[in-house]
């Protein structure tokens, strides 16, 4: 049975592509820079993974908090694996700055009424994902 | 120069020991077992840490979430490097559980009033630290 990714997320994010067996998503609020990283994996807690591929899905998430602090030029990103309400794992990986509308408490629960990103933007992260992220290919 | 734990971890927490260079602490709110693993790093964000040393820290926050699933009986740890507030690195490893006060959101910000752990859940915890937490040592 194929892979898939789970309703919620489909609901709330972009699907930009993939690198290896990860799937990388765009959060649809435009508020924060916020990817995440769904490895095709029955595990539901990151810290669960197996040594050897918890560390191919952290080299992926490194290489994603490189490419958001490059193209959003920022210092900083959050990195958390929580899946309370989802629980198909999913890797947060989230660009934050002082200015940023949660800044300098967590984004979940805290973030303001939804921005969409335009589609120009999201064509623009695909771009850049397809320059910047090591091994990135559209689906 | 040694390395000191950032003044607000140790307001917050509990000092607990270290295992390797990974001081392991656990924050005083009771209401969750949330433990927090302080590497001795001048590096600020978790996904920035070379791959050798993110695998390092990654497998002691993995033995700390096994540690909290067995010592609380619980099935699910959440996981996270934020340092917003506090920038010195420090990876939350936390505990839940569908009848904890925060489920199924995140606990930063949605934590009730405190309730601290008695005297004798502390020696509980180190004790069982010290039995089944490969490695630790009280400092």
């Amino acid at each position: 049975m194929p892979f898939e990714i789970h309703p919620q997320l489909l609901a709330d994010c972009h699907v930009l592509g993939r690198v290896g067996s990860c799937h990388i998503l765009l959060n649809g609020h435009a508020a924060v820079p916020w990817m995440i990283v769904v490895p095709e994996t029955k595990t539901t807690d990151y810290l669960d993974l197996p040594a050897a591929e918890r560390e191919t899905v952290g080299e992926i998430c490194a290489a994603v908090a490189r490419f958001i602090k490059s193209h959003w030029q920022l210092e900083k990103t959050n990195f958390a694996g929580l899946g309370n309400v989802v629980p198909q794992l999913h890797l947060h990986v989230i660009g934050r700055k002082p200015t940023d509308p949660c800044w300098p408490g967590p984004i979940w629960g805290f973030l303001p009424a939804k921005t969409p990103y335009t589609e120009q933007e999201v064509t623009d992260i695909v771009a850049g994902l397809q320059t910047d992220l090591p091994g990135f290919q559209t689906d």
